[in-house]
């Protein structure tokens, strides 16, 4: 049986509609989950045999690998009758950078800080200084992770507080929260998923981590450093890093002979 | 010789113009200093004799003893033909409330906080909320100091950061340190200010605690917690306070027999 033929189980309808399955997103998912080393490929057809079963057409499949491929994500090289794709050099780097958070089920320890701007930097040359995924609190203030630099001149104060309700919900927006729960909710029992095929398990490990990467990519480290255990995104990550851990990756041997 | 016939000693002239002298001011300082407990009392002359040589008119200190008297700071009670000065209950309780920030060589310890308002709350209900010697930073954030109530919505974070110059210069305004610096330079040497007459040091022990005091009431605990030794406050401490445990205080059993 090719994994062309396998039949979606019904395990797997709550997650197809847990949230949406751009194809160009489920791509870079499958690619950078399957491809280990910057040198792994996956045919064409390859790709196509996983995402068939999520309803994605080969059509849709050529448009997003070609808007991939122009965004400089993704370079092919023909083998054959078919079409090798790789990450490039900078996907391969992007994808290396986030892996932890998409895969680590604690985010490594960094420093929290309150910080507040200086009286005269304006708005937008705050918005430059602070990292990309600091949380602004108010014109002048953040609360930022890590170690900052260019920012000898603000002041800088390890951030030891419990979060009132309003500081929670601005780390934790309500659609976040219920996008974590609505995934963790769609996701299968461990037994029954380990109980499928093993193509079918695959599939269901991409849907499972697509969804999983799409949603930890909206937010930075702050949540899990300063909430811990207790907030949607690590309640769902307990149910779903022992699916990831249990499900197999797509086996590229097998895609690239098939 | 009475200190009515005190000669002001060249060692005073500086402080004379280290800053203003206002009457009702150098009362309060003086019943502060020379009160003990909340019953005791200045007579008038008494009052007269220690500030005459400030070159303070008896009428000038009448209208200020009035003026006192009606803002309820102290209240007078006739004794033969003069009248005795005591603070009000609200008047020793004010100068109970005060006397460690200026007798005390270091502030109590007390946990500096960075604190972050609640974006519900506007500036005036902000200003409501925080205690009176907090220091806005912006528009929501503000520092301040020991155990504050009503703060529950707040992010209050332990301030653990270097000020940075912005920081210095709003917990020190310049005018603030100038004025430390001036008082510190205006007073005498330890030694010359022992070797003076004993009347002479007691009034000199009030020209530097009144400016010491003005001074010190300008501003809450949050320069001496968080910039220690190093600020011009903390410099001139270093010069006044061996000043004022060594000047005798004016010695109230002397002043009412006279």
């Amino acid at each position: 049986m090719s994994l062309d033929d396998t039949p979606l189980s019904p395990l797997m309808a709550p997650l197809l509609t847990a949230g949406p399955l751009k194809v160009w997103s489920v791509a870079v998912t499958i690619l950078g989950d399957a491809c280990q080393t910057p040198q792994d490929f996956i045919l064409g057809r390859g790709l196509d045999q996983l995402m068939r079963p999520l309803g994605i057409t080969n059509q849709a499949l050529r448009v997003a690998l070609h808007r991939l491929k122009r965004d400089g994500w993704v370079e092919a090289e023909k083998q054959g009758r078919s079409s090798a794709y790789r990450l490039t050099q900078q996907g391969w780097a992007s994808t290396e950078g986030v892996r932890p958070r998409i895969y680590g089920a604690d985010v490594p320890a960094q420093p929290v800080w309150m910080a507040l701007a200086p009286p005269d930097l304006n708005s937008a040359e705050m918005e430059d200084l602070l990292p990309a995924d600091a949380l602004r609190l108010s014109p002048r203030s953040a609360i930022l992770a890590g170690q900052p630099e260019g920012l000898e001149e603000w002041v800088l104060t390890p951030m030891q507080a419990t979060p009132p309700k309003w500081l929670y919900e601005a780390l934790v927006p309500q659609e976040l929260a219920q996008d974590y729960q609505t995934l963790a909710a769609a996701c299968p029992d461990l037994m029954a998923a380990q109980a499928l095929p093993e193509e079918t398990q695959a599939v269901l490990r991409l849907l499972i981590l697509h969804h999983w990467r799409r949603l930890r990519l909206r937010h930075g480290a702050l949540p899990d450093l300063m909430l811990g255990r207790d907030w949607p995104g690590a309640e769902a990550a307990q149910r779903i890093m022992p699916l990831l851990t249990a499900l197999p990756r797509a086996d590229l041997n097998r895609l690239n002979a098939a």
